[in-house]
């Protein structure tokens, strides 16, 4: 399997990029980076090349802030789109970007086509928990859903699930305001329903949004605009905890030197939550799976997003979903 | 202005509650405690008396887990029931109870009637962000919400912020998916429409969800299901990430070490975020404000529950939702 890299996205691009591309590269996966020939070979040239990286050139770059229809419309050579030309020609198995996730999710949507079955795309993240990880979908690619939208994101999920976490039957729930059946709103009501009777699927019921950090479940199926305000939720609270305890451990000399001390215990509890290792948020239901990454992202967590790429791009999740799609349709 | 007590609800009901009571009727508010007669004399036994405090009985208590519609029917003389009962005879200004939330919700909305003008009640709490509290309505009592009910919960906010946050004019966020006005559903936009076009409100446009932590507005609207996600999201992220800082801090002797020192700062932390500082969070829209504080509080807690009752007592908060909203009506 072969993985396209938008080296022009992303906040440390192209450096940090192309880096980390050469380090997944040099542990045997297969990297077409796309973007600024000059730009990506200068880079190149203080590394040592390696075989498994070709170099596609595209002349233009989309900045974090342009909108997706204007993207689509006048930047036909940028990075991100040649990368997702060459899915579509079938020279890829994936496309990974760190740059502008509206425009890679809208382009992704274009111009890679929705897999046989599917309605609508959806955006799958892993976020860890108490007790491993547990898989959100969707985070914000189909903002209003229908229930049979929702059942069909929790069998891409279960999927994804059964690929990544290795889980033969991963269990699903979907995330609503409280767990008894009567909660919820009309929608989630009927998409109770559908997921009761999908053999497909491992239906749990509801979750509540405190309960995913405690893994009841292992998929946690939304529609994009409830994952999306559940998303910001969670990474506004990190964030401000974390401010909130540094400023508190200023206050005090003991604060301070326990800061000091607790310094590798924190960098590690960064490490289980910063989403950069998670490996980013996986578009869903299209032809080519797409990883959009952190915009943060380094060269380590730019390589740690090309492997988990590569295992994904080994799974056929497309054929996979849409497999279990055509055999729920022949069920009816 | 008088304040109603459930002293039988709570994790630590009737002792934290009634202890908690008396130490704010000290301090000069005018408390009724309602509940097991017996089993409050006990506890107040042990304390000297005041004039402040007054106990009325009531007989049955409703627990935890107990189902709203089954609580309305059948326990007609629950230490809540009565409480709300005071409340609707006129007979107390807000009722502060630590029992059952959604007993609590239904029996206020049944009990003390809609103000004038409000189609739905509201559940508001406080949260803190960097800078300042922020006001975050609905946060469950109204799962389903149409445009112009988003568009009563700005005002109710805004009410509620010029009494206890002291801000003349509140800045008023809608909670979306993006700060772009052609996000959010059909609904939101439509809100939007009607609160940019509303004069008691100072709209500031959508507001992410991680901006809420920032405080960039000083009230945030959504209905109620998304308000409950929200709000769960936040808490089991505070409670993920401090079992992972202590999981983190036991595995190595630094780490045991700055845990130590870095005490009395994660101590301020926590106070920072505890929601029962805060004073649990608030019913609005009916015509008597209701308290309904986290299960387990202790007795500073509640204490500082009734304080901020009181101070939400004085402020009339019914009588002004219903003013603003007759005078929107008026200018139609």
């Amino acid at each position: 399997v072969r993985i396209a890299v938008d080296a022009m996205g992303g906040d440390h691009a192209p450096e940090q990029v192309v880096l980390g591309a050469l380090d997944a590269a040099r542990k045997g996966v297969d990297v077409q980076l796309v973007g600024d020939r000059d730009a990506i070979q200068s880079i190149l040239e203080e590394s040592s090349e390696s075989g498994n990286l070709t170099l596609v050139h595209a002349p233009q770059v989309v900045g974090m802030s342009e909108a997706p229809t204007v993207a689509l419309r006048r930047k036909k050579r940028s990075s991100i789109r040649v990368a997702m030309d060459l899915a579509a020609e079938g020279k890829v198995d994936a496309v990974v970007t760190l740059g502008n996730s509206g425009v890679a999710l809208a382009t992704g949507v274009r111009v890679l086509g929705a897999s046989p079955g599917v309605d609508r795309p959806a955006l799958a993240s892993f976020l860890p928990t108490t007790q491993g990880r547990v898989l959100v979908l969707d985070l914000g690619a189909s903002v209003e859903c229908r229930p049979a939208h929702l059942n069909t994101f929790a069998v891409m999920g279960t999927v994804l699930a059964q690929a990544v976490l290795d889980k033969r039957k991963p269990r699903v729930g979907l995330l609503s305001n409280g767990t008894e059946p009567e909660k919820g709103t009309p929608a989630l009501r009927k998409a109770w329903r559908l997921l009761d009777e999908n053999p497909v699927v491992s239906f749990e019921g509801y979750v509540e949004a405190n309960e995913v950090f405690s893994h009841r479940v292992d998929v946690v199926v939304c529609d994009g605009f409830v994952g999306n305000v559940f998303l910001k939720a969670v990474e506004g609270t990190f964030s401000f905890l974390g401010q909130t305890v540094r400023k508190e451990a200023r206050r005090d000399p003991l604060g301070w030197t326990a800061g000091l001390l607790a310094k590798p215990a924190l960098e590690r509890v960064q490490k289980t939550v910063e989403y950069s290792e998670v490996g980013g948020a996986l578009l869903l239901g299209v032809e080519t799976p797409v990883l959009v990454g952190h915009g943060r992202s380094k060269r380590r967590a730019v390589e740690s997003a090309l492997h988990f790429a590569h295992r994904v791009a080994e799974a056929s999740l497309a054929e996979r979903i849409s497999a279990r799609l055509a055999h729920l349709e022949q069920g009816k």
